[in-house]
Formats: structure tokens, C-alpha cells, sequence
């Protein structure tokens, strides 16, 4: 796994990405920015987004930057805190850092801005790393 | 809310349970039941059941147990541990269940079986409870 | 480690069970349970359980129900989530029980309640399991 | 509560400042700093840092944080991610800044790192804000 073209093809496949339509825009060892445009596809019951939107942004983006190690990490636990409200027509976007690695461990921060830059939720993920190559 | 009928119908417009095909199974103040029959729709790019995807039927199974209480509930934090892999062709099940509920507040435990009643997911989450009717 | 007696003495020198009194009660691979008289000493700056108080007891259980495996287990993340008030006086039981454990990980889920057999925190741990003996 | 005199003060009870020694650094609104110097009093069975420890410092530091702003707050929900292990001899530092603050509820980060300025462990909290004055 070495460019922005191999995980966007890794990825393509990828449940949450196609059926959620997030877009991919960085994707480096340790690190790794997503981007969705909000519709009415992404909303709950009382026409907010999603959590399951949101940590589906923080999930994916966490893979992303945890696989571009070069080896298969799987998430372990994950805890999200959501922040603000946002709805259809906006556009967000999630930013995981890595807090730590480890031959076999990882744990990231993912924090995802609307368009104000303000943060509308944060996140917190540990994966296991596994021995095969991704 | 008063039926399941009534709940089902509130989250028929719900973003996960569309996309995903989350079925509301039982559904009663502060308990909540949905199954998921999972296909490659679901998997992630190593083939086995997203972790997003588990999140949101513990998200959704959530939201139902906590709105039967007749008030809007929205989530606050939510922390999932993955147990155990799945993937295509199984069928599995999320019940919610509280732990507390005060005017303000709700915390539910989710736990997410296979067919065969083994755990692959435990989920802790916490509510707000608003002011209108649900 | 193989009895109640064994484990006491591993945790006489635990710094939580030393300076807070932490009782240990029963103590089986993946089962544990301890007992906390809250005093004034475990209080915080309102006059209420610290939340660490209730923290460490939560820990210190699951540390005892995972390291009954025969194995060293470290504690990798923690979640609590605080129910209820308690203050000086009263009696609370914490209980361990195992949601998974794998050959590198184990999955735990505490549970503290106070005398009236009510819930006032609830924790979810995951730890790993080195290849040292407890 | 307007100075870090004034929270010294209100603190020097707080059961886990009195029996770990926590000292209390830095203290302004949704942000406050906290050092500890590690004894073997703070030790777990297996000589590290007891996580318990490293948990009661994240929360003190941020029961500062979110109490500086003058209404009572207490903890809802802390997860805590252990990344790198310590012992006695070591002085660390725990640092909470706040990632969101509405009427009744505040989200902190809290990070704890060695005298290497490396991650020891990371939590995040929600708190609840009372009515009260702090």
C-alpha cells in the first residue's frame, strides 16, 4: 500500500465508502483525511446526521491510516463523543492521527469539522495489527 | 411511540436501517431488539462484516429502546468492542438493554450475536433525552 | 494463580487496593468481585465517590479476572460511565464477568453497585495477555 | 473558582490529589495541567504505573478544567487508552483541553505523556454542568 490510488482502490469496495459516498484525500503511514457531502441519504429520524454516519467517517478514515502501514490492522475498540448537529448540504470532513503504533497495536484520534471548521464529533480507536500484508 | 408498528414506521426513513436493511424486531421503552441478514454489502475490503456496520445496528438498537420512552433521545458517546469476526450469509442480532435512566439521561448496553448466540460485538452508549415527544 | 488466597497476596502490594482498602472477594479465571466501604477518604472536592474510586475498583477487578487465566494481562482501554451518586457509608460490590477472550486479548465488562443491589457505574476493558505467567 | 490558588484550595480534599500526590500546575477555564512524580506507591502488581493512577490524573485534570468555568461539573462518561508503560522515578504531566462546551454538557481530551514529552496515555470525558456554582 503506497499512494492515494492504491487505498482509494483498496478501498472501493469497502461497504461505508460506496454506500455512504465517502470521498478519500489523504492517505498517508499514520494518517488519513475523508470528506462526505451530507444528504438527505445520511440523515436519522429527526433529519440530523447520522451517528452511524459519523463514526462510519471516523471507522473508514481510522482503516485508512492504520493499513498504510503496509499491514492489516483490524479495529479493536472505538469510542466516539458526538458534539454538534449537522444536516444535509453540508460538507465534513474526518482527519485520523496516530496517537501510537506498535508491532502488534495502533490507537488513533479521529476528529471530524464541518465546514466552519468547528469540531461536530471526535473519536477514539485502538486496531490490532496483523501479520499479512495490506 | 407506543407500538412497534409506530417504531418501524418512525425509522423506515432512518439512514442505516434503509441502507443497510436493519430490521426492528422488538421494540419497548427501554428495550430493543433488530436483526441483520449480512451480504457482501456489508463486508469491508478484507471481506469480513464493517465495523461501521455493527455500529449502527448498535446504534439504531439504541435509539429505539431509548426513544420508546416517548421522549427525542440522541446519542452522546458511544464505545463498541469488537469480539469476534462475521461476514456474508450469517444472520445477527442486537438487543439493547438500560442501565440507567434518569429525566436527562440514558446509558444502554447493545450486545450484537450470531446464529450461533456467540457475542461479536458489546456496545456501551449514553443519551440525552430532550424535551418533545418522540 | 490459582486461588483466592494467591491473588490476594499478588495484590497486597497493588497501589488502588492498598490506599483505597479495595476487598477482594472471589477470584476465578474470568470471574472476579470486590468490595470498597466508602469512607471520607474516597471522596471528591463535592463530597460525592470520586470517580477514579469507583475507576480503580473497576480495574483492579478486572485485572484479577483476567490474570486468573494463568497469563500477565494489561489493561489497553477502559471505558465507565457513571450511573448514580454514592458518598461515605455505604457498601459497593464490584463484579467481572468476560465478554471474550482470545489467545492475545480478553474482553470485560464490571459492573459496581451499591448496597440496594443498584447500578452506579458500569465499565467495558479490554486487555492483552502476554506470554508471561501471572 | 477564578484562580489556581482558589482550585489548589477546593482540590487539597479531593481524595485522589490527597493519597496520589497529583500536584495541580496549570488551571483557567476548559483547560488545566497537572503533575506527578511516580513512587512506588503508584505501582501496580507488576511494577508499572497502576492504569488506575494514570486514570485518576486524567480525571482530576479535567474535573479542573471543566469546574473552572464556574459551574459545578461532574463526569458522565471517560474512556482511557493506555499507549506506553512507566514506573517509578518518572514525572509526568497530564494536560486537559476542552473539545466542546455547551450549557450542560463539556467533552475534554486529556493527554499524559513522560518527561520525554511522549503519549503515555490519551482519554477523552464528557461531563455533565450542574446548576450549582463550583
Amino acid at each position: 500500500m503506497n499512494s492515494l490510488t492504491d487505498i482509494q482502490s483498496l478501498f472501493k469496495d469497502d461497504a461505508m465508502v460506496k454506500l455512504l459516498g465517502i470521498e478519500i484525500v489523504d492517505a498517508r503511514p499514520g494518517h488519513a483525511e475523508t470528506l462526505l457531502k451530507l444528504t438527505d441519504e445520511h440523515l436519522n429520524s429527526i433529519k440530523m446526521t447520522h451517528g452511524a454516519v459519523l463514526f462510519a467517517m471516523a471507522d473508514v478514515t481510522m482503516a485508512i491510516a492504520s493499513n498504510m502501514h503496509g499491514k492489516v490492522a483490524v479495529a479493536f475498540s472505538v469510542t466516539i463523543n458526538y458534539l454538534k448537529a449537522s444536516t444535509a448540504g453540508e460538507v465534513i470532513k474526518a482527519t485520523a492521527k496516530e496517537d501510537n503504533l506498535t508491532k502488534k497495536t495502533g490507537v488513533y484520534r479521529i476528529e471530524i469539522v464541518n465546514q466552519d471548521n468547528t469540531l461536530i464529533a471526535v473519536a477514539e480507536g485502538t486496531v490490532f495489527r496483523k501479520e499479512e500484508h495490506s
